[in-house]
């Protein structure tokens, strides 16, 4: 941590924010942990953090969506604009893609530039540590929506912070029952208190047995692998019915010895999770949140001081904990 | 009111049900007051209703699904089975469809005859007078599901008992805010208690600036027209934003003086109601019941033995009630 | 017909484009016309005209996508670019659109200047009069693209330039079977030249009979109503097979008379089709123009000096033509 | 070869089917060569055979969709008609599924037993010999149509009889550019007759560099993996652009050592195409039939009487023909 120059000579596109809160993401823990990827990846040094809530300071001639005094967060994927990906749709997946705290300098600041394309003006009765922790939720909801849910049983494995508030956002949804599987018994607890109908550790018990059970040996309709972890992937694709569907947000330390006719003959859909639809995820996140159909109360496990940091990096890599949200 | 004999002679293909809780649907009321559709459709004398929930008594030689001491209840659309639309997915508009209780005796008695096709074999944990109304139950989630509701704001027009449900079913699904508009004091506040975030009474407000300064003024992204009326729909399409969706499950008296531009200029997606998917509607809703997501205490607001099915149809003819179920 | 300045002060999201042809479009006539509507929208003097190919020759600062000699057209629907829908991938009816040759100065001109966000780089080897067409053919392929036409059988209800085109896009995507109902002789026989299965003159025959004998009895699976009369609407709404889907392109001089019944008990889906999407449908007839899937040559039937514009607007009015093209 | 008696004892929901022309699915010769796979599935004496176009000769007493003297084919999935697959829209992966000429006597025969659920009743105006290969043309459909390809680029790996069959359908539904990628040049040359724009044997070239040089860098939209090659499963995986989508109808032998991320970050969808939606695909591949939208005159290479099945058989194990049909 050291002293840094507010950021000057705003782009006429850019807006100062000033940063209230800030949470602690599995990318930064990567960066602070300095691993192979990050090695690779960024280049120091690095005002890093992409995750906050702040007030906007200062806007550059152009921007037209936010003022000064506005409360607001950010999307973190930077799209270019012109490619055919941005002008269809899929700004999310850019070919020509910046990362806000791995490419460009982050927020883990007292003030931040942000470029408007990423700006989200926050309802003001959002708490502002909650608001901090939108760009995760986001994963959750384009991972639960993409499926759907309503009405339909659900099968979570990996309950780190982002698959608990995928329990949450489940719930809120109607899904039922929802059943999650995860090695942590902090993390089953977690889930357990955000919504979750069923918990499984299948270290502890066989668990496509136990998701058998519980939906009377039909499978579940839709499995959210949020994990990484390969033989959570395989539990997934034997727990999902025929013709059911399957949302990937895990990532994979190395290939997958995987059996794709299983996925064939029983006439699966997998989709990938990237980011989050922009900004149509947005919209249903701040929904949820400024209409009480979520509480993140119990996701939000930790909120310090921001001088605190190093405490909250360490409650992460202990896995005792929701989200860290660091108070500026 | 008069005995009728058990039915015998049970097709190979039929079921023989005992009644134990049948519920009064605006079809039902329609026949008590004779009026011109009635006159025009029915064939008397006829057995009518066809809401209920009951146990299997006996069995044809083919039926498969179920067998004596079944907790059932019925889909009330029972299709030929071999049309384009039967086979296609479209059961419930088959081009040769028979009613329930319409034209073919219906179940407002001890024992009924229902053809295997229709029969839904409910969970043992659904309260038996809620399973008698899973059939309205599941217009109003065919009416939700058909556009999606999570995460989404939603007027719905019309409060009668399954615009109520259909309060509960967007809210069991992530709907927010929810806006109800209803002309009746009465049903706005079974709205209110069952989940709606705003109420309106278009006789008393103007409910499309209500429902613009309840948005910010953009409108909502559906609309559910679930009265019939003009000037209800009328709403619905001023109120719906751009690109949104609008689910009818209204019927109206007469033809419509109905501006067609503004579905066009506002690219709006208008989706006419029939019955229910089958049976991919009664699944969902079942998910719902089961799982306790949604709660049917509110809606069911009267449960009376059979022999006061009168004061049940005078109830409905006063529309001061939800639901009104008898018990056999 | 004057002498005006080639456009100077290019701002930094603007480019000069050379126009080497220039299509008219019914808008446009209206214009030409003056009717009621011009004489509210249109702020005189103005630069009309909007469908246009040609030449980069100077971009803004900040143009990314093209640059000086690329061959480009533009879309018509000039976006804000900040608001809900555009976020959310509905720029086509952003809620502060300007419209180019109606709101701001057209193409109808030797140099025209288009905002970036609207540019599209053509292939080189589309022809550049049917690239001047490409924002009419996007309209005919929303229309068909929403509903999916592919295998299914289509009713095209008005044969119009965007009509006939309609029947070319239906027919590369294996639209079958292709009928069309049109009252003018001359665009019958253009919508038979461009690929319709079998034509109607509801003039001089039971056009809804017609249908039903054509399908065996069924109805089409798809309607797409692209006069804008109350008679071809109904036909639609009649000829269309319960679960069926209708798109409408066609704008109504006033109220309809409308049985929504119809909608609600068939299960139909209407969609208002406004604009293109942007930019998914300009993606698309790309492709079909690139591949050679589509063959304008016979719905291009006139391709005039551009000193001879009034003739082309006189064609226009008689309805003896397909797209009108002017060469600069 | 061996005299079978005609089959007696017809079900009341049974049709005895003449057979006209019966063609030679992979299936027919995994058993023809008695593999791990048929010793183990095959209980012998079997009649084999599931491909095939006939008349009905006489029909159960409860049949009602066809009668003596109908030209029909049939579905090889035969579902129990009451689990939740069965009755949600997903017959063609009932969990108590029987296969024609699998589980029960096939169709190689000049007589056969077909239940009705299965029946197809074909259109007089297909050629009987095409008629015969409508199973597998349902393949191709299911795998082109779940993706969608109108007005998109497709790659298509693996050019095999139902591969080809892919490239027709693709192509009548508008995709383009159509780039086939396959090691055997029988059936490159096959694909490049049917309506392939580009075809590429990646023992040639690098197939990965020539689909981005054809596309411009961008990637295809859609790939279809209908080989069962890990390779070619890595070459979609990396052809695809990003939100692109992957069906596979491929069967691998083997797991595959694969990287999920790539469908991950890439955001990419993935469809098992199991059968056929019943019946929607048969609806769609119908049409395009009975259109003559697609063309199957160069996809059925070999028709050739009964008696030469074993050439038809040789043929196959040499990969040198289209789909064999024999003529009884």
């Amino acid at each position: 941590m050291k002293e840094v120059e507010i950021p000057e000579n705003l782009k006429d596109d850019e807006v100062l924010v000033k940063v209230k809160y800030a949470s602690i993401c599995g990318t930064d823990l990567h960066i602070y942990q300095w691993d192979k990827w990050s090695q690779n990846r960024i280049k120091t040094p690095l005002l890093v953090g992409h995750e906050f809530s702040g007030e906007v300071v200062k806007i550059g001639s152009k921007v037209k969506m936010v003022k000064p005094g506005d409360f607001v967060s950010a999307e973190t994927h930077i799209p270019c604009g012109t490619d055919r990906l941005c002008r269809t749709g899929n700004m999310h997946v850019c070919a020509d893609m910046k990362i806000l705290g791995v490419d460009i300098p982050g927020i883990f600041a007292e003030y931040a530039k942000v470029p408007e394309v990423v700006l989200w003006k926050n309802d003001e009765s959002i708490p502002e540590h909650f608001a901090s922790v939108q760009e995760p939720l986001g994963n959750a909801v384009f991972t639960v929506t993409s499926p759907g849910v309503s009405g339909k049983s659900v099968l979570i494995t990996g309950a780190g912070p982002i698959g608990v508030m995928a329990v949450q956002v489940a719930r809120a949804m109607g899904a039922g029952p929802i059943i999650v599987s995860e090695v942590q018994e902090y993390r089953l607890n977690m889930a357990k208190e955000n919504g979750a109908d069923f918990v499984i550790n299948p270290m502890k018990e066989n668990a496509l047995e136990r998701v058998m059970e519980i939906t009377s040996g039909e499978g579940v309709e839709v499995a959210l692998e949020m994990s990484g972890n390969p033989s959570a992937l395989n539990l997934a694709t034997d727990a999902v019915m025929p013709s059911g569907k399957i949302s990937i947000l895990g990532v994979y330390k190395d290939n997958v010895d995987f059996d794709i006719n299983k996925i064939v003959f029983k006439n699966i859909t997998v989709h990938g999770i990237a980011g989050r639809k922009m900004f149509e995820t947005w919209y249903i996140l701040s929904s949820l949140l400024k209409n009480s159909r979520i509480d993140l109360s119990k996701v939000v496990t930790h909120v310090l001081p921001f001088e605190e940091w190093k405490k909250g990096f360490e409650l992460m890599e202990e896995g005792k904990c929701g989200k860290v949200v660091l108070k500026l």
